[in-house]
This record gives C-alpha cells, sequence and structure tokens, in this order.
C-alpha cells in the first residue's frame, strides 16, 4: 500500500500535502472529450460531471471501472448501554453473517451494479467502550482499526464503495458530527434503525454527556476519532485515504459513512476532495454533514439503512456516466451536423 | 396486440375503463414482502416504493424485469420553418443513424443497463405540417402514427422505456402542454437543445399563435395531439395505451416525452397510472409538467437529452429495486433478531 504509515493520528493532519492531488489535465480532457460527442453540450448534466470526476482521479482523460470494490465495516459499540438502538447487539454479528451469505441488501446492490463485496467484522465481541464513561478507543486500537481499513483496499479498483453496519453507530455518527462541526446535538440525531421520541431523547442525552466527557479534545479531530468513534469508523478514515494514495475515488454511502469520513475532513478538507457521496439519507442529520463537507449526493431516494447500500446503488450512475462517456461517437464521427 | 383498435382519436377519452386496473393485492403482497426483509422497515425508500409499482402492474408480488424493452420514436415538424431549433433539420435522420450505429448517449445508457433499443423513424421525410398554419396533422395520419407506436411494443416486456428525437418537438412539446394545460406560454418554453433568448422568443410567438389558431379544439386533448403534436408525440401515446393493455410499466423521458403522454393524462388521468417519469429534466417546463400529472421522478440529474437517455439511466434503479425486493433474505430466512 502506497499510504505512508501512521505512528500517531496526529499525523493525519499533515497527510494532505503528501497525498495524490486532482489531475486537472486529465479533468480538462475528459471536458473537452464531453463536448465532441453527439449531444447538445452539458445535456447530460450531472453525467458529464460525473465522468469528469473520476477521470480527475484517476488521471485519465477516459476512465474505466473494471473493478469496483465494495467494502462494509462492521463493529460493535459500548455506548449500547445508554440505550440508544432498538435492535440487540448480536444484530451486528447476524447482520454480518447475514452479508456473507448473501442476503442483505448490499449483496444484491452489489451484484446488480458489478461490485465485489468483502465484509470485515472489526473485534465484534469486543466492542469498544462507552464513550460517556471515557475514550472509546485508546490511540492504539483507532490506528489499529485505522489500519485495517487501509490495508482492505485493493490498489487494482477503479473505484471503492464504503458502508458499515454496527448496533448503535448512528449515535456514534451523531457524537462525531457535533464533536466536529459543533451545533445543536439535536438536529444531528434522527432515529436511525428505528428508535422512537424516546429512544431519541436517550441519544441525544448520552451525547451530550460524552462531548462533555471529552470536552478536552473537541478541537483535535482525530483525537474526536479516537475519544468518539468506533472501529469501523476509524476503518472508513483508513480506507479514505489508502485509496486517495492509490488514485482510487471513493464513493461514500450515507450519514454514519459520511460522519466518520468527515472526521478527515475537519483534520483538512482536501482529504475528501476524491470523494462522492452516493445519496441523500433520509436521517435527517445527513443533510447538515453534506452541507458541512460541502457535497451534493448523488442520489436522494428517502434511503437510511446503511450497509454502503445508497453508495453501491450510485455505482450504477457512475457506470452509466462512464458508458457515454466512453463510449458515444463524436460529432465527427457520426456525420452529424452541429448547432 | 390487446388494445382495442381505434377507429378515431376521441375514442381515447374512453379507454381508461377498458384497460387493466392496479393489481391491488398484488401490491399488498409486495409490500408484505418488503417487511419481511432483513432491513428496518421503509429503510430502501424509494426503492421499495419502486418494487411495489412493478409488482402492481405486473400483477405478482415478486416482479422480474427479464426483458426491457427501450423505444424511441423520431418525427419531423413543419413548424421549424418558424426558426424554433438552433439544429438544422436533417440532425433527426442523421441522429436516427447515430442510434443505429450505436453512437447515441441511449445506445450506451440501453447497453449498461440492459434495454433492447429499437429506434423508429416516422416519416422523416415528410414533416407534419406548420401548425402555425394549420393542424400538424390529419386524424387519419395521427391515428396511423399512434397505431405505429401501439405495434412497436412487445408484449413480452416486463418494462417498457420510451424517448423521442425530433428537432424541433421541444416546440411541440411546449404546444401540447399550453394546450392541454394552460397558462403562461412562455412558463412551457425553454432553450432546448440551446436556443438563445432570441430563439426561445421565436418558440414563445409560434406556440401563441398556434394556441390562437385552434383555439376552437383546445379542450379537446385528442384532437390537440393531431393539430399541435407531431407523429413522435402520438406514437409515444399508443405505446403508452398498448403498454397498458398488456400490463407493462412504463417508465417516460423527460420534458418532451412527458408532454406527448400528459396529452393522455389530460383526456382520462388514469391512462398514465401505469407510468413512472424517469427523470427532472432541466429543461424547465417539465417542473410544471409533473405538477400537472402529479409524478415524482425517479431521478434528478439535469438532463436535458431526450432520445429516452432518462428513462434508460432510471432502468438501472428499477433492476437495483426489483434485486433488494427478490434476492434479499427475510428475518426469520437470515435468523437475525427484530427489533
Amino acid at each position: 500500500m502506497s499510504l505512508p504509515p501512521l505512528s500517531s493520528l496526529s499525523q493525519i493532519t499533515r497527510l494532505a500535502d503528501k497525498l495524490p492531488a486532482a489531475d486537472t489535465k486529465a479533468a480538462e480532457a475528459a471536458r473537452a472529450r464531453q463536448n465532441s460527442l453527439t449531444k447538445p453540450p452539458g445535456s447530460l448534466g450531472r453525467l458529464e460531471e460525473l465522468a469528469e470526476f473520476i477521470a480527475t482521479w484517476r488521471g485519465t482523460a477516459r476512465p474505466e471501472i473494471w473493478r469496483a470494490q465494495a467494502l462494509v465495516f462492521a463493529g460493535n459499540h459500548g455506548v449500547c448501554a445508554q440505550g440508544v438502538n432498538p435492535y440487540p447487539q448480536e444484530v451486528t454479528a447476524q447482520m454480518v453473517a447475514n452479508f456473507r451469505a448473501g442476503g442483505a441488501a448490499i449483496n444484491q446492490l452489489c451484484a446488480v451494479n458489478g461490485a465485489d463485496l468483502s465484509v470485515i467484522a472489526l473485534e465484534l465481541d469486543r466492542p469498544t467502550a462507552d464513550f460517556t464513561e471515557g475514550p472509546a478507543m485508546s490511540e492504539t486500537d483507532c490506528l489499529d482499526a485505522l489500519w485495517q481499513g487501509a490495508s482492505a483496499v485493493d490498489e487494482g479498483a477503479d473505484v471503492l464503495i464504503l458502508g458499515e453496519m454496527g448496533i448503535g453507530n448512528s449515535t456514534v455518527a451523531a457524537a462525531l458530527a457535533a464533536a466536529c462541526f459543533g451545533g445543536r446535538v439535536a438536529e444531528w440525531v434522527g432515529p436511525g434503525t428505528g428508535s422512537d421520541k424516546a429512544g431519541i431523547a436517550r441519544k441525544v442525552d448520552a451525547i451530550e454527556r460524552g462531548l462533555k466527557r471529552h470536552e478536552a479534545i473537541l478541537g483535535d479531530p482525530p483525537a474526536i476519532l479516537a475519544a468518539l468513534g468506533g472501529r469501523e469508523q476509524a476503518a472508513i478514515c483508513g480506507a479514505v485515504l489508502a485509496a486517495r494514495s492509490a488514485r482510487i475515488p471513493v464513493v461514500l454511502d450515507g450519514f454514519i459513512c459520511t460522519a466518520a469520513a468527515a472526521v478527515l475532513h475537519a483534520a483538512d478538507k482536501r482529504l475528501l476532495d476524491h470523494c462522492l457521496v452516493g445519496h441523500a439519507s433520509a436521517e435527517p442529520g445527513h443533510r447538515n454533514l453534506l452541507a458541512a463537507i460541502d457535497k451534493r449526493p448523488v442520489l436522494e431516494f428517502d434511503m437510511r439503512l446503511g450497509e454502503g447500500s445508497g453508495a453501491a446503488l450510485a455505482l450504477g450512475i457512475l457506470r452509466a456516466a462512464l458508458a457515454c462517456h466512453n463510449g458515444m461517437a463524436t460529432f465527427a464521427e457520426a456525420g452529424v451536423s452541429e448547432a
């Protein structure tokens, strides 16, 4: 892997200068090609923008998706002790088994859009600590999970789809978002897998206590990841960084996946320049998060499942964008008169 | 074909009672299945709604898309004499050749999403009459084009994608919309393939003169189709009706395709109950049209190309929706605990 090894979390804040930047020449060549194709210029709308985005990060005017990798990271969370989720914590392992048996939404969406899915369970029988009582992870545990995420990235992939599973992790995501971007905690908290009003109130209360307990590190995004995050959140950060080092564009999923990656944005916003957000989740905090990291989602389908489902759905759109970009005839090739 | 033959256009207004209606039992069975799958109920958002929509019209709890048919109808328009389009009229035939050679956007989008594309050129060397001077088509010509559209539908298809091509037909579409739904003509007119301000003014002027010339029939949607429409618009109406008679759900494309089908809505709104709109076009009149026919588009991608491109893009979403609907495990099958 070309990502430089990290001996401390604080090194994240100095990574952007060492990682590949946007290839503006490839972007210009892709734009020139779009303008030569048999259609009024701009008439494919966001499909044109998406083709150019992939060209920018793959560093070629006519990128193709031969291999799409999907990674779903799973973790368990000590904050479940605060009654923040209506499902029992065993569901995390049960859903990992469901992923492995091919029965979940993410399996179908990866199959229909041609992504190779790997599911990485991160010590499910050793949940993180309850962040209302202390740091969720030690720096070593957090670095280890981050490194597992980075190591899972296939450098031969052309695009990376990211997702997560972890009972309780919409609370973790809201805590990370509130810690990184401020604002009222209640504005980051929603029903998640289906919390009622009392459940939402327990989530808000747990996060407020967590923020208070960790207020000394609230200006330090990498430290926030360890104090309030979980293993799957750290792994997502690692995968985003490893993808960047290999010039692989990333498609983030919904609220929880975006909140994990947003820690990198808070550390240095350039770290998410190679990332798209696959969809706008129905989880209300996602809109705030998209505004905070200044990303327009590819799709809006009122989905709120996680698992990478919205990102895998968006992969089909990326394939369509590149099919047009690479397969269409130019005006000259087709002998079509221009305006 | 199971669509009853039409000896006059006015029979369209009495068709809805003779055509298949929504299968509410299949819809309920599909909803029950969705609620048994390994996800929080409702968490796949619009994917669940789309799966249920297809179940409703295919009349089965677990519909599949084995065959997706895409039909693109092309026609030429006498109103081009009014200078309403920046491209020369020969481009219609040139683009038909491009479709047949596989070089257009619709070819790539059908290929990537698995649709069988047929392109039907409707007497391109015999444009309709200029509607500012008289009816665009005789009733016989209009019925003939409608019947060609109906005959092109493969009754063995599971879903039908509709599109069009015809230089000048954004003016035709705006004329149909204004005639069917009223309002200021300027609110239905946009740049189309790329008209400038003067070109848009010419479009508005031509439509206003056309509406004035045909004001006697403005309360009669089938007569509007003949007076202001074109052959590809009539063919789209025919295809929509033939699909309904075979319980095939239809995906309409953008402004021009929707405006054609909207004539049926104006005649009897039930006639579009089996239709989705694939995307919201960047052509400004499309929003008004979607409101007038009360449809929420599947996608919003700022596209404005026509050819069925937005509908073919939406096919990928339908395939994803059914992949989840049919392929996911239930809670019982997967041994996952419920909330």
